[in-house]
Formats: C-alpha cells, structure tokens, sequence
C-alpha cells in the first residue's frame, strides 16, 4: 500500500509535533510526505502535478493543525484547485475511487473538550463532517482519523506509542484490526535488529509485543466463551 | 443595529450571485460590504485594521460560496490571523462577545442534496459546525444561516423574494420573528415611494404586505383557537 501524507503548516520547521511525526516514519519506503506550504511557497499550486501525484498513491492523507476546527488556507485551496470536476467527480470524475482517505489532526485543547457540554461543545466526528463529505463526494473509502491532542504534555512513553500508531497508520490497511495490528509487527520484528536499537525503543517494541499477545489472548477467550454458550 | 458582511470569493466580478447580492444592499446606511480578496489581493491581512473594524459593528457575517463544504482560502486565513487570543477567545478575550454572527452561503446544487441519504449526504448544519464552533468560543450569537441554492436557476420572482430575505437578514435584528418582520417592513414602507418604483418591484412589495397580514391572521386566529380551548 502506497500512502501519500499532504501536510499543510504555515510554519512546519516551528512545529514540535509535525517535525516529530515527519522525523517518524521517514524510513518508510512507501510513504511520500508532500508539504504543500513548502512546496508552494507563492500558493500557486500545480494543479496537473498534484493530479498525477494523487493517481499513484492508494491511500492519500492530510496532516494538519486543527486551527478553527479546520484545515490551513493552503489545503483548502488545494482542495478548490486540484479536486475539480471530471478528475474528482461528475462526469469521468472517478481518479480518487476506492482510495482511502484519512486524516492527521494536531489538536492544541485536550479531548474531553470535544464533546457536547465540554469546553469547545463539538466532537472531532461533528467538526470533521466538511472532509467526510469531501470523502464521499470523490469516493474514497474515510479511515477513522487519528486525533493527535495537547503533543507537547506527552511523556517519553505516549511520544513513543504515538509513533507506533502513526507508523501503523500510515502503512496499515485496516489500522483498527487485530491481524493487521499482528502481520504488521511481525514485519516490523523481522526487519529490526533489536541489539542495534537503543535500550527504550527496544523495550518498547517488546512491550508492543506483550500487549498484543495479550489482545490476543482476550479475544480467544472471548470466542471460547461464545463457543461454550452455544454447547450448553 | 451595524452589520459587518465579510465576503470571500476569489472572483467576486464573475460571480452573478455576488454581484446580485452587492447591489441588492447597496443603500443601506447601516451595512458594510467587506471584500477580503478585493482588501487584500496579496494575501496579506491587516489583523489590527481587521480587529479596530470588528468592534464597530454588532452583527458579523461570512458570505461566500460553499466550496467543498467551506469557506474560500483567504476567509479561514483571514480567521486563523485575526480571532486571535486575547482579543477573540482567553483572557481579555471578549471583544466578540455578545455581538451576532451569522452566514450567507452560496451552493451550487439543490436543498434536497444536503441531507441523509441526499447526493451531498449531509445537511447544512452538520456541515457548518466549525462556524458554530467557532461563534461559540468567541462568545458570538449564532444566526441561522442565509443559503441561497442554485441562484443562476432562480425565476425573477424568487430572485425579488431573495432580495427581501437578503436585505432583512443584513438589517433585522431577528429575521424569523413575526413582528421583526412587520417592523421591518412598516419602515421600507415609510421610506419607499411606490410611485416611482419600476411596476415589478412596486408589485412585489404589495404582495409582501399581504402575505404579512395573512401571517398576521394565521397566527391570531391560532392565539383565538388556544383561547376557545381553554374556555371549554
């Protein structure tokens, strides 16, 4: 699976969390980081290059700081120039069917805020609605989003997970399933040399590994349950 | 009550909707048309100037065409830059507060798509959420949007009913009300002389009175129904 990652952010290089994603995943070999701001320092964009750019990926994903519950103006405009009609849509408009589309939001605010009754009244599923639209008008198949907030309280250990499931997110095609989570770890077992990693990472890739065994283990159990409910 | 309408289109000139609208308000004393393409052709937005004109006026609206679900480029820049902490939201934050904020959206397609199980498959309010919240957290009332579908299909009657529903939600303070409406339109009464209006216009302004005095019976003979039943 081909994943393109389109980031828009007025100042990426200023940007703790977005420097920390690109640094993540830049040992991928088909992932493609494309930052619109960087590549279109003027906001012109080249409309028949994005086209071409978004026919060779299979999974296309925009990356962004959620300001004003929305996206930066310069992915907005690549929206009104690239997304045009009988590319996108209408009439032999059908270049983007059955990709996926998904989503990278860094959210300033905690999580609680974003409910009904909390401080910003409105769920990510709510304010994100403009983009799902955009999903099903082009026919792309919408992956749930993965919601990065409040980045610079983390610790060293949420850092770390967050880069499991930003690496998992970007080169996964089912990121919520069981048997990808596990196909994808095998894969990522079997090419890392656990001696040569520093000792954090190392056990954190174990810890992985534990935990996923133990989902394992609960959904077995969870089936042995059902199986024993039908015999009585 | 002043009205601030912040217009966004990258093409205002071409647009016959826009243009329509323009000149449909153009003699009202107590509302400013504010083109930020036109202000700002270089993209570079005067926050101070921006932020000293905000305060001038008790009602802000958005007009612009509802391109993917959204607003044009430089309106979300033009929010990112001047909503700004400490004069939008946070401490001493308040300089929004209380005033009116409301929408005039221009689309492309018909009423019927914007809902579950429509060609767009969401309605306009799920898809102006940002806008809410964004009026909430800057502490603004928010007005049920003006949407004006298909405008280029539109007969000569429903664009002159267009022009009365455009030219009340600039000026009153709530355009569903009854009596707003009736005040409203007592005053363009008073100021209007009928003998010097091309024949359309002087009709059509005839036949708003009417219907405003059948509403006007409706709603009494509603009152005297309740009235009866409380009697028996």
């Amino acid at each position: 699976m081909k994943t393109l990652v389109i980031i828009s952010h007025p100042e990426l290089e200023e940007s703790g969390s977005q420097q920390f994603l690109v640094q993540a995943v830049d040992d991928l070999p088909d992932v493609t980081l494309h930052h619109l701001e960087g590549r279109y320092p003027d906001g012109k964009i080249d409309v028949k290059a994005e086209q071409a750019l978004l026919r060779q990926y299979d999974r296309i994903l925009f990356q962004f700081p959620f300001y004003w519950y929305s996206s930066p103006p310069l992915l907005k405009k690549w929206q009104d120039d690239v997304l045009t009609e009988h590319f996108a849509f209408g009439y032999r408009g059908d270049k983007l069917n059955g990709k996926d589309f998904g989503m990278v939001l860094v959210i300033g605010l905690p999580e609680k805020d974003y409910q009904t009754g909390g401080a910003e009244g409105f769920s990510i599923s709510e304010l994100t609605k403009p983009f799902q639209a955009m999903a099903k008008k082009v026919g792309m198949d919408y992956v749930k989003p993965l919601t990065i907030f409040q980045f610079p309280y983390k610790t060293e250990e949420e850092k770390m997970d967050l880069l499991i499931q930003y690496r998992q997110y970007l080169s996964m095609k089912n990121p919520d399933s069981l048997k990808s989570r596990e196909e994808w770890l095998l894969k990522e077992l079997d090419q890392t040399n656990l001696e040569t990693l520093p000792e954090d990472q190392a056990s954190f890739i174990l810890e992985e590994v534990v935990e996923l065994i133990e989902d394992n283990r609960m959904e077995l159990d969870e089936l042995r349950l059902h199986i024993d409910n039908y015999e009585d």
